[in-house]
C-alpha cells in the first residue's frame, strides 16, 4: 500500500484581511515543504476568513481575494496545497477549494452542499457546485471536499465517493464550536468514513470571528471510524500524519461531471523524521467544562485583539457573573490588560464590595471605584417634576444600572479600553438585565453561557488556578442585582437549577410548553419563562455581540420577530 | 370573452398572531361574498404575517398554523379564496397559497422560486415547490404564483405558462417597501404580463413588521402591460376588478409535476353593482417623498401599536432630525400620545430650546423640560479621579448625549412609553452618534433616511399642513450636536450634499472607492468616508430597529462583519 505525508494547517485567518491570511497560508506552506508533505490542507474561505458575510457581495473584494490566490500559487513551488478560497466565475460565486500544484492552480472544486441554516447564510452568497473532484497523488485516489459535503448521508458527494472508490477525502471546514461539537463532529466523520471505506482527513479553521469561536479540533479517521490524529484545540496548530493507503490503480473511472487530476508521484517522504514544532498523533483534549472556557477565552481575546483594542474594563460587582468574565479577560488578555471598576450604592453590601477586591487581588488586576449614589441623586432631583410622587422601583433600579454603564463606556472614550459585559444566558433570555446599564459595553463575554454554567466554570477556574481566585463567598452567595434593598434574583426568577432547562428546551430546542412541562404547576412556570423570552427580544436585539458555546445561541442563530403574538395553542 | 369579478384583500396581519389574522381572512371573504367575486386573493404567508422568521422552526407553530387554514376554509361557503400560508408537509416546509373553494381546500400550490438575498431568508426555512398550480374559474384558465415566482426571467413558473396557456395570473406577495419600490414591481409584473400574455393580478401585504414596511399597492395589469387597477397604498383596502379575458377552451393540457383544477362557472356577478366600502379602479397615489413619509408613518404606528405600547417620548433637541421624528409621530398616533422633552445643557442655544418649544406647540404635544448640568458634574466629580486631568472632549460629549438617553428611558420606565430615536441614515452610517446615547430607544423612526432626505420630508410636513409646523429656524440652521461650544456636524463631516451620494454608492450599492471617486480629492474624501462606515459596524449592530425605506438598509438587509479588516486593494 502507498504511505503518503499529510499535512493539515489549522490556522487563524482574520476576516478581510486578505494580506494577513495570505502570509499564513504561505507560511503553512513553507512549513509543509520543511515536513516533506505530499499534501497540505487549509481551512474552508481561509484566505477571506470566515464567515464574510456580505463582503462577498462586493464585486471588488472578490478580485482581491482572486489575487491573494494567486500569489498563494505563486509562493506554491515544491508543495502541494488545498486552499479555501471564494471563487467568482461570470455571475455566480462559489465556496472553493484551490488545488494549488509546484507553482500552478491545477484545479479549483466548489463546494456542493451550502449549508442555510442557525449561523450559516450560504445560499445568500454561493451557487452550488456541479461536480465532484478527484486527485491522484503518490498512488492514492483523493477526492477533496468542503465541511457540509460530508453532513449530508447520501448527497453527490458521497454517491460519487462509493463509486469510483476513494482511498483518503480531504475535507476543509470552519465549523463553529458550541459545546459537545467536536463529538458530533468525530461521530459523522467516522459514519461517513465507514460508509464510504475512505480515510477522512478534516481540517478545520481556528480562532474567533465575532460571535463565533473555530476551535480547530483538526483530525484524521480512518476507515472504521477510528480516531488516527487529532490536533491541539483553541490554538493554531500543524498537525503531520504518515498514511498507509490502498493504492489507486484498481480504482474506477471517474466521468463528468466529476473530474480526476492526476498530481505524480509526490514527495516520497513518508515515514521520514518531522522536523520541530510540527504535531503528530493525538493530542490532549480538554474536558467538557475546561473546552466551553478554553472557548470564551479565545473568542474574547481574538475579539479585542482584532478589533484593534488592547486593554478591557468591566464592571465588578462582586458577583460571580463579573467573576468568571473577569477571569476569562485575564486569560485571553493578561492581568495587565484588564481594569475592574467597582461603582458601589447604598444597596451594595460590605460583602460584595470586599469580594469585588479580593477578586481583583487574586487577578492582579487594576481596580477603580466610582460611587453612584451622588449621580443617581442628581438625575432624580432633575427629574422629580416629570417623574411625579410615588414609589420609583424600576425607574432606580434601572437607572442605576445605567449610570453603571455610563462610567464604564466614559472610561472606554477616555482610555481606548474595551467595556465587556458580564451577562448570562440565563437572565438575557428572560431581560433580567438592563438594556444601556449592564448590558452595554463592546462584547458580551458568557452571553451564552447559562448560569448553572457560570458556576461549573467558575469552579474550574479556582481548580485550574490550583488556589482561590473567584472568591469562595462569591461561589456561595445567593445571586442579587443589588438593585434595591436585600434584592435576590430568585425573588423574580426561578431557581437557575430550574430556569436553566427550561430554557434549553425552548430555545434551543424550540419544544413548546406540552413538551416540556410534566405537571400542571410546572406548565404555570414554563409558561411564565417562555413568557419572559418572548417578550424580552427587543433588548437582546440591541445587546453586544458575544461568544456562542450553545447549539442555539441569541443572535443569528435564533432570528425571531420583536412583533410577535405568537402563542401556541392560541387557535382553539 | 368570458368575464370574471376578481377581488383583493390588501390586509395588514400581525406576525404570530393566527387568530388575529384568521379574523382578517374570513372578514375578507365576508366581503368578496358580498361583491360576488368569483375569487378573492389575500397576501402571502397572510395568515402566520410576513416574515415569520424562526417561528418556522416551531413545529407546534406550523400545526397552528395548518389550524387557521382549516378554520378559514370552514368559513368559506360560497367563496373561492387564493390564502397565503405556510404548509408543513413530512420533513419539509412550503411557503404556500391555499385555494379555498366552497367549504372545501381544493388545492395547495408551493412557491418555487425562494428569495435568500437582501432582506430574505427563505431558504433558510421552504423547500421550492416542485410544480405550478393552474385552475380552470368561470371559464378562464387561471395560474397560481407567489411573489418571487414572476421575478424570475425564464424559471419553470414562466416556462409553464408559456407553454399551456394563463389567461390570469394571480400573484400573492409580501413584498416590502423601499422609495420607487412600485414602479420596479410594476416594471417587472408589466414585463411578465408581455412575455407571457396574461393579465397579472398582483396582491401584495400591507403594514409595518419591524424594521420593514409593506406598502400595498395592490395591482392589475393586462398583457399589454397596462396599469388596469392599483389599490390605496399604506393602508389596508379591497380592490375588485371585473375583467374581461380569453376562453380557457382552447388552451393546451397540463401535465405532471403541473396541476390543474377545474373549479366550474364563478358568480357570474362581473358586471354588477359594487358594494359601498370596496375599492375599484386606479386609486390615487403618492408622490416620491410623500410615499417614504407614509411608510415612515406605517411603520412607526404599526410598531408601536403592535407591540402593546400607546405612548411615546423623544428628545427635542430643536434640530431637524427630532422635529420630522415627532411629526411623524404625531401623524402615526395622534399629538396626545407623543411626549417631547428637552433636554438643555450649557451648550445649549437659545435658539434651539426655543424651536424645539414652537415645534411642540404646533404639532400640539406635551413638552417636558430635564436640563442636564448637574447631572453631568455629578459624573464628572465622581470619575474625576480616575479620569485624571486633561481635557476630556469626547468623553464630555458622550456623556451628555448618554444622560439624555438615560432620562427618556427612565420617563419609558416610570410610564410604559416607547422612546423614538431620531438618528438618521448618514450620522448611523459613519458613526456620528452616541452608543447609548441618542441612539438609545425601542424604534429608530428615520434610520433609513439619509439627511438630504430628512429635508425634503420636512418641507413636505409644512407644506402638507399648510402652516409652519417645523419652525423655519429649524430649517435653516446648520446642522449640529450641541455637545460642546459651536460645534457644527460639518466641523466633524463632510456637508450632507457630498456625504450622501457617497454613502448611497457604497452601502447600497456595494460600489468601491475607485468607482465612486472621479477626483484624487475626492478619492480621499471617499476613503474617510467608507473608513467611518467599516469602523462604526458595531455601532449599528446595538442600533434599535427602524424602517427601512432605501434598497439596501443596514440590518439584516446589510450584513457585515464587526471583525473586519478588509480593505480594497490591500493585495498589491
Amino acid at each position: 500500500m502507498p504511505r503518503i505525508r499529510i499535512a493539515q494547517a489549522q490556522i487563524n485567518p482574520i476576516v478581510g484581511d486578505l494580506a494577513y491570511n495570505l502570509e499564513l497560508v504561505k507560511q503553512g506552506m513553507e512549513t509543509a515543504r520543511q515536513a516533506g508533505a505530499d499534501l497540505v490542507t487549509f481551512p474552508e474561505l481561509c484566505l477571506c476568513g470566515y464567515p464574510p458575510e456580505d463582503l462577498l457581495l462586493k464585486p471588488r473584494f472578490l478580485e482581491d481575494v482572486r489575487r491573494a490566490l494567486e500569489l498563494a500559487v505563486e509562493a506554491s513551488r515544491g508543495v502541494t496545497a488545498v486552499v479555501g478560497f471564494a471563487d467568482q466565475q461570470g455571475e455566480e460565486v462559489f465556496n472553493a477549494a484551490a488545488l494549488i500544484h509546484q507553482g500552478r492552480l491545477a484545479g479549483v472544486y466548489h463546494k456542493m452542499e451550502l449549508p442555510n441554516y442557525g449561523v450559516f447564510d450560504e445560499k445568500r452568497y454561493f451557487s452550488p457546485g456541479r461536480g465532484c473532484m478527484l486527485l491522484e497523488l503518490a498512488g492514492v485516489r483523493v477526492m477533496l471536499t468542503i465541511c457540509e459535503d460530508l453532513w449530508v448521508p447520501g448527497c453527490k458527494v458521497e454517491t460519487c465517493a462509493r463509486t469510483v472508490g476513494v482511498g483518503l477525502t480531504l475535507n476543509i471546514s470552519a465549523s463553529p464550536f458550541h459545546a459537545g461539537k467536536l463529538s458530533l463532529r468525530r461521530r459523522i466523520l467516522a459514519d461517513y468514513a465507514r460508509r464510504t471505506g475512505t480515510t477522512v482527513c478534516y481540517t478545520n479553521l481556528v480562532g474567533g470571528q465575532d460571535e463565533l469561536v473555530f476551535d480547530g479540533g483538526s483530525l484524521v479517521v480512518d476507515p472504521r471510524g477510528e480516531l488516527v490524529a487529532c490536533s491541539h484545540r483553541f490554538q493554531p496548530d500543524f498537525l503531520v500524519s504518515d498514511l498507509e493507503l490502498p493504492a489507486a490503480e484498481e480504482a474506477p473511472p471517474v466521468t463528468a461531471p466529476d473530474r480526476l487530476l492526476e498530481l505524480g508521484p509526490g514527495r516520497g517522504a513518508a515515514g521520514s523524521p518531522l522536523p520541530p514544532g510540527v504535531s503528530n498523533g493525538l493530542a490532549p483534549q480538554p474536558g467538557p467544562v475546561e473546552e466551553v472556557y478554553q472557548a470564551l477565552v479565545l473568542g474574547t481575546g481574538d475579539y479585542v485583539r482584532k478589533n484593534g483594542f488592547h486593554k478591557v474594563v468591566l464592571g465588578l460587582s462582586g458577583g460571580i457573573d463579573s467573576s468568571l468574565t473577569a477571569a476569562v479577560a485575564v486569560d485571553a488578555l493578561g492581568a495587565e490588560n484588564v481594569v475592574g471598576v467597582t461603582m458601589p450604592s447604598q444597596y451594595t453590601s460590605r460583602e460584595t464590595k470586599s469580594d469585588a477586591e479580593i477578586l481583583a487581588q487574586n487577578l492582579g488586576i487594576t481596580l477603580h471605584t466610582v460611587p453612584i449614589q451622588r449621580i443617581l441623586s442628581a438625575y432624580l432631583e432633575e427629574m422629580g417634576p416629570v417623574l411625579g410622587p410615588g414609589e420609583l422601583g424600576v425607574v432606580a433600579e434601572n437607572l442605576q444600572a445605567r449610570i453603571r454603564g455610563n462610567i464604564l463606556m466614559g472610561l472606554s472614550n477616555r482610555f481606548g479600553w474595551l467595556v465587556l459585559t458580564t451577562g448570562n444566558k440565563s437572565e438575557t433570555a428572560v431581560g433580567y438585565c438592563t438594556l444601556y446599564g449592564d448590558m452595554a459595553g463592546g462584547f458580551a463575554v458568557i452571553k451564552d453561557v447559562p448560569k448553572t454554567l457560570v458556576y461549573e466554570l467558575s469552579h474550574f477556574v479556582n481548580q485550574k488556578a490550583g488556589r482561590e481566585i473567584i472568591p469562595h463567598s462569591v461561589l456561595v452567595r445567593p445571586p442579587t442585582a443589588e438593585l434595591r434593598p436585600d434584592q435576590k434574583d430568585e425573588d423574580t426568577l426561578p431557581p437557575y437549577e430550574l430556569l436553566d432547562p427550561i430554557l434549553k428546551s425552548y430555545v434551543e430546542e424550540d419544544k413548546v410548553l406540552d413538551d416540556i412541562a410534566a405537571t400542571p404547576e410546572e406548565a404555570e412556570l414554563v409558561a411564565r419563562v417562555v413568557h419572559m423570552v418572548d417578550l424580552n427580544e427587543y433588548k437582546r436585539r440591541q445587546a453586544p455581540p458575544g461568544i456562542k458555546i450553545t447549539p442555539k445561541a441569541f443572535g443569528k442563530d435564533r432570528r425571531l420577530p420583536i412583533t410577535n403574538h405568537y402563542r401556541p395553542g392560541m387557535i382553539p
